[in-house]
């Protein structure tokens, strides 16, 4: 059989091809959100299927009420090994602004920086070039003589929109998708040489509120002052969703909310975290969040209330004096602890229909709701990672939190008792969900390098 | 000389070729705003000049930095008889949003309604209908033999972006565009069988405020908590505008705003004015301006602050996690008595910006800038232009305020010392600026045939 050396050897020796096989993926527009790109994301679930049967996983396309799931297996050498599910997703978020990018989203590209190649595109860190850096690992151990342990893989096409169909999957192949240990990799590292594990995900509650007043656009010259306006509503409510100290004021919001265990914010406390640095990287000076809290607090640990997109009335170039008939706001807040998504829904929408005043109603969208997850600390599978990746880089892996949501994770440890390993190569400046996202060309071939190292030494 | 019995069959005779000739200006889609329609007002002005040209006047294309100003003049023939100057503006609102038209705007058509025909697309009232009145009035006389007294003829092409260029082209044509009288067609009737002449009219300031926090578009879920959202920002503004009764909170704002006089007051009070109507009809049943006002007070004589568009972060179907670097508004204040627009725009500009948190930038663009008018209620023009108003409508005309702006008539008061008749025939239900707009046929006819009557009284 081969040693891990030959498996890595053999990543680098893949690399050309590895970036040609990214790039396939990533100038297919997957966009879940957009019903012009249906077609697009069934493209990419084909092309994950036609990936996989290469390496000999039995894999096929899982139809649902919405994007399609791609499911596959592969048995690896050593039956005593912990069986694996890897879970990623082949949907990205829309590209726009369009006119932010250097270049065409889909038309992914290498780029010179003066840290080293950088692989350019939407999907080309979220989540397309994590996945593929364990989908090349699995690749280098069947070219040198197989995987050293069973792998199944789950790729889900709706991540970015909430993953709603996933429940209803999971609870229908249930026994399939059951495994020893889920890995996940859609995480950061803590910095470019420093690599991570994540064991603490915030949870997502995504609504859409509408507010509609007259019956039609009006003149704001012939009805101005006498009619209501849905922008004026709306801001008035927006504005009060946050107090002074940049609390949210949702009634029960902090409900489930507890402060962070002295052991977690001493760990925290000693990382050589910047905050000055953090902010500057994207233009910022001071921390917006609630006061008294630090910066890693803010983005890791405590809930938040974003308004994510606003519009209302004429919004083109010049002036139109109009009194519009609507105005719409998308608000998401990110949970964490025990906040309960549907409670805090419920508090967001009597919330806005307490401050309606004659005339104005409210339609609201729920577009997404999961809780928050922590990870158990101190298994054998974590403590087996983390040697693994500090072999690779060198340097110890930190345990870390992320601001971000992936609600697959809860659902698995809920459903299937199963426990996710959440290490991911991404970097805080790779533009994810912004224009211009890129990945490290380093975090994509060391990654990969990093899953081969993990999946051996779990299988030793 | 023709008696003035034959210049109004004449307008009926011509009713069928009358259609045409609006319907041929209301298919130029001359948005002012929109850069892309630069060459649709150019052909406006021209179609403009061609149609004049073809009635005997002396007319021409005068061009300025913006739009041009199509000016022209006939000779009537009664030379001791006042020498009036007709106002018009051949730009009309943007179309937007076009998907509520039940037809394309720019595709005139009659239409059936219960209270008669209607002329529908944008532009079907303001004002190429309303300006096409005083064309056909003039027509007539033409075609009867010539006009009473001298006509000259002012049409912009800039009124719905703040008039811009008048200012200017004013001041350089002075001599040649001073006249007796201004006659303007661009106001309403009291209700579908009641003339009115308009004596108060408001003024606007429009203000644009973009706000600038982050260089980019950030991950709400890595970012949310620790940098600020610009629309947070731009909503606690926006909602600090008003108080909760209404009345609006920029700092020197109510100078210059008088009570109303009580002859005015009770002349108003008599007026058979129904508010539950007025709103009904627009799908509104509460007065939303200042408490304690009555609906006529806040759409005539009481100053206002609108919000006309908002738009910031994702804005397209479904949800998107952006935590958006920029946030824009469209802020317009209607403006009464001695109200200044250079002061509160400068009050609005400080207010916006000792509201700014750390990290934000404020940019603001004015786009227009006008103070309120008063027109002279016992000149003798006002006196015979209420005599035949009453002759064609078989009821008095009705002395009224309007809420609506328009620049040119403060302007040419100011600058030439003249004063302006502000006689028009729109309806409140006219749609003016929204989807659908329309003209009553018989707002079109009975419009030109009171335009023939005025002048006819204006040179007896």
């Amino acid at each position: 059989m081969a040693t891990i050396d030959d498996v890595l050897a053999k990543i680098d020796a893949n690399q050309t091809a590895a970036l040609d096989r990214l790039f396939s993926l990533l100038s297919i527009p997957s966009v879940s959100t957009d019903p012009a790109r249906a077609a697009d994301c069934l493209r990419a679930a084909d092309w994950l299927v036609g990936e996989l049967k290469g390496l000999g996983f039995e894999i096929s396309r899982r139809e649902t009420d919405g994007k399609p799931m791609v499911v596959g297996h592969a048995k690896g050498a050593r039956r005593d090994a912990p069986h694996v599910l890897f879970y990623g997703h082949y949907d990205v978020q829309p590209a726009e602004p369009l006119e932010l990018w250097e270049k065409p989203p889909f038309e992914p590209r290498l780029v010179d920086a003066p840290t080293g190649q950088r692989i350019v595109g939407r999907g080309a860190c979220d989540d397309k070039g994590q996945l593929m850096t364990f989908v090349e690992a699995c690749r280098a151990f069947r070219e040198t003589g197989g995987l050293p342990c069973d792998v199944s893989v789950l790729f889900e096409g709706e991540e970015e929109i909430g993953s709603p169909s996933l429940p209803g999957f999971m609870a229908k192949n249930a026994k399939e998708l059951k495994a020893d240990v889920m890995l996940v990799c859609d995480t950061a590292m803590w910095d470019r040489a420093t690599p991570a594990i994540t064991t603490m995900l915030r949870g997502l509650l995504y609504e859409e509120v509408i507010l509609r007043g007259a019956n039609r656009d009006l003149h704001s010259g012939l009805f101005g002052g006498a009619a209501i306006n849905p922008i004026r509503v709306l801001s008035r409510i927006l504005a009060d969703l946050h107090d002074e100290n940049g609390a949210v004021t949702l009634p029960g919001f902090y409900e489930g909310v507890d402060e962070l265990p002295e052991e977690i914010a001493a760990q925290w406390r000693e990382l050589d975290f910047n905050e000055e640095a953090f902010l500057a990287d994207v233009g910022l000076s001071a921390p917006a969040g609630e006061k008294g809290r630090s910066v890693l607090e803010m983005i890791w640990s405590r809930p938040t209330c974003e308004i994510n997109g606003i519009v209302g009335g004429f919004t083109g170039e010049g002036s139109k004096t109009v009194l519009p008939a609507e105005a719409r706001a998308k608000v998401s807040f990110r949970l964490v602890g025990r906040q309960n998504p549907d409670k805090i829904s419920q508090s967001f929408r009597d919330f806005v229909e307490e401050r309606l005043p004659a005339d104005v109603k409210a339609e609201f969208i729920g577009h997404a709701s999961s809780p928050a997850i922590s990870v158990a600390t101190k298994s054998e599978a974590l403590r087996r990672a983390r040697r693994a990746l500090e072999s690779e880089w060198s340097k110890p892996a930190l345990l870390i939190g992320s601001g971000g949501s992936i609600p697959i994770v809860g659902a698995f440890k809920r459903e299937l008792n199963m426990d996710a390993l959440l290490i991911g190569f991404s970097l805080d400046d790779d533009r994810a969900h912004s224009p211009n996202e890129k990945y490290e060309r380093s975090s994509f071939h060391k990654g990969a390098r990093s899953w081969a190292r993990i999946l051996a030494a779990l299988a030793a």
